[in-house]
């Protein structure tokens, strides 16, 4: 029997789970309702469960894989690596190489720190910024994941109980001190006039702002023109910094999301796919702002380090991932987006489903509503859209393919048009069932 | 030619590195004048530079490396795990495993969170202090260091010039916010009175005492059982938890430092070893702290995540590491470590250099002086000290042995007698040149 059978093997892998770890689970986000489903073993675009079921992954662990599961190549590099050590107590040439290509490609990053993840990207901008002006507050927009640093996390759950009028800041963890929220912004995405006004209100104590040119848990709709212009001149007016969180974003574009959207970064963040599947995390930016980092002119301003930062595993792998993933390659993710996008919507239109799709890219996401989503509070599901969502991501696993929890999707060079069209077959006929709720 | 040769491929490399990395380096504790020595390959207990010159590392990379480099079985189990995948958007058993494992050696570890790194670890055992107990301060010992969290850096590198009569804390990073400073309360490690003072004070805004049982940046001396004693009585008191920080000390004891020492820790953080040599973070507990990262009571109290938290590589890499590290890897462990004590002993008799060596079962650490260490102003080196200290670590880079800047060891399983009947030869010759100055 499999998932979500209480026979199954996930089920069983569940108890022991259970018992050493606090809810039986790691990770919030991989569980599913009854219980998680267990991985054994993914090739490409495939994931195969404890049960020996073989799924469609368009999510790639969240966005991380950008050629999907086990790419020999990466694996091949990885080993080469590995063979001759996984961590020092000295530099190597591969933290150099993985530099040079991200900085070549991204124009307003001149200089690299690496980390160990996304949250530690973005904690190290947000010290940056601050040790650069000298100045403690950030802002940030409502709703946007950036990671459990706390001031990352303000206002990441706000619902219409307590989000007032402007955004209210809040606290997203229980205990967290009354200072790191009010240290903290909040600004409505693309809401231009209330933003500028909330920043100014903040004036020479904000340090920086710390965007996402396309925030997931805004819906994934991309700020427009009229917003991140009027960042760029309310945070030069106010010598604030702009933090571009590309985690998630550089996926977007072979010179960063911050080409594609024209945003003259200060900062930027990277995770995920410059791991190539490995932990990895990285802040770039300017010869100016980056030299926080630098001893050249004694104790550094920031003097971020870590064990396993810029470790020879990640790095290699991080390396032959972006080599791989050259423009014809972010061709073909540009594409394959647009197909998706198209064949959502013809699953909401052939289902009659009054539904709609958002994205960019090699990302989509799903909406059961068809009111238009411009940012989190209109993005935020009602009771029973939730609902829905949940049954949906249910489905789709039950039928073979891994979406978000949210339903969003981000392709991998992995991922075809052919298992795409399959997909829209499942999700017509599961979008159809929805209907008579 | 070699390193430090201005035509050692190490100094090329240098340059290459000094265009795209702050300051040319990713981690300042493994620059050394006049340029970084570049690791290309290691095995065991030696690591070969990018010259080609090989040498005996005694410092595992900061003591994150048990068993020594690339151990053949270690990587075995890392071959076999990737080549199924690297990371998903589902749990696998392995982290269950590795949970298993280490909540059955310590005892007052009931449950574990994972995540990437040791600063994580202490963030997110500081977040669930906070959210257990709903209050936000944290205590720590003066110039103890736990990491990039900005409240576990306070005070890490305070100088007789600020450190005040009763320790003042100190933002270690420019642009800290005040607040940060102020919910942190920091303590003289071994000095009772001063301490339960200190902590007695803050009162109920207490969430938890961060300790590390014997702190790096002390001088690698135990705290005293007058002192852990006074600390369970205070935090029993006052209601504020004992969060050990075993990201180095877990080394020392299979059951965990907080064994050897008798310390009754509510939260416990891992990295370091329990990683073999790959990212990884995890902070364990008792089942009564650890469920504020639980969701079965709804949203949890403390919601941490991760894409890369519990990715099975690292998973798979600490298992077998802690597999292999059986009691008697600990027993020879702590065997090799009085050993090498014993050799830097007999340097400093031998060469007519007045010093001492400290540690505990693996970890050893050399002075020069001989007055008595007993907390970090005990420890801070003199000006002509840390002179001393940077010739010496130099010379004896020169001659083909590792320690940390600060003259520490750290050894591993593939560390042997022999080598450290070698290390003591070159150290009595480069005591004895000291003796000249």
């Amino acid at each position: 029997m499999t998932w979500p059978d209480q026979s199954s093997r996930s089920r069983s892998l569940y108890s022991r789970a259970q018992k050493v770890l606090p809810g039986g689970i790691s990770r919030l986000q991989t569980l599913v309702q009854p219980f998680p489903i267990y991985a054994i073993e993914a090739q490409g675009a495939t994931i195969i469960d404890a049960d020996g079921v073989p799924r469609t992954d368009f999510m790639n662990n969240f966005a991380s894989l950008i050629h999907g599961h086990a790419h020999p190549e990466v694996l091949a590099a990885v080993s080469e690596t590995m063979s001759q050590g996984t961590c020092f107590s000295m530099p190597t040439e591969l933290e150099i190489q993985l530099a040079e290509l991200i900085s070549e490609r991204v124009q307003r990053v001149d200089k690299i720190r690496f980390c160990n993840s996304g949250t530690e990207a973005v904690m190290l901008a947000i010290k940056a910024a601050r040790a650069h002006t000298n100045r403690p507050c950030i802002a940030k927009i409502e709703g946007a994941y950036h990671g459990m640093y706390d001031y990352a996390e303000v206002s990441l759950d706000s619902s219409p109980d307590n989000w007032g009028d402007t955004p209210n800041p809040l606290a997203y963890t229980l205990g967290t001190p009354a200072s790191i929220v009010e240290d903290t912004v909040v600004i409505p995405l693309n809401d231009s006039d209330t933003s500028e006004r909330l920043l100014r209100e903040c004036g020479d104590r904000l340090a920086g702002v710390l965007i996402d040119p396309v925030p997931l848990s805004c819906g994934l709709v991309p700020m427009t023109d009229h917003f991140i212009n009027m960042l760029h001149h309310v945070s030069h007016d106010l010598g604030a910094l702009i933090i571009a969180d590309e985690v998630i974003a550089y996926r977007l574009d072979y010179q960063g999301a911050q080409s594609r959207f024209r945003i003259d970064a200060d900062l930027t963040t990277f995770a995920k796919i410059i791991g190539g599947g490995f932990p990895i995390g990285a802040v770039g930016g300017t010869d100016e702002v980056m030299s926080v980092f630098s001893h050249d002119q004694g104790k550094p301003s920031n003097s971020s380090s870590g064990t396993f930062t810029a470790n020879p595993v990640s790095m290699a792998a991080g390396l032959k991932t972006l080599e791989i993933l050259d423009s014809n390659a972010y061709d073909y993710l540009e594409d394959l987006g647009a197909y998706a996008r198209q064949v959502v919507k013809t699953a909401f239109a052939t289902s009659g489903f009054r539904g709609q799709v958002t994205g960019v890219g090699s990302m989509f996401h799903l909406h059961v509503h068809d009111r238009e989503v411009s940012d989190y509070r209109t993005f935020f599901p009602k009771e029973t859209e939730a609902e829905a969502i949940k049954r949906l991501h249910l489905r789709l696993l039950e039928d073979g393919y891994i979406l978000s929890p949210k339903l969003g999707g981000f392709l991998s060079t992995a991922n075809t048009k052919d298992q795409l069209d399959g997909f829209g077959n499942v999700l017509t006929a599961a979008l159809a069932l929805e209907t008579t709720y």
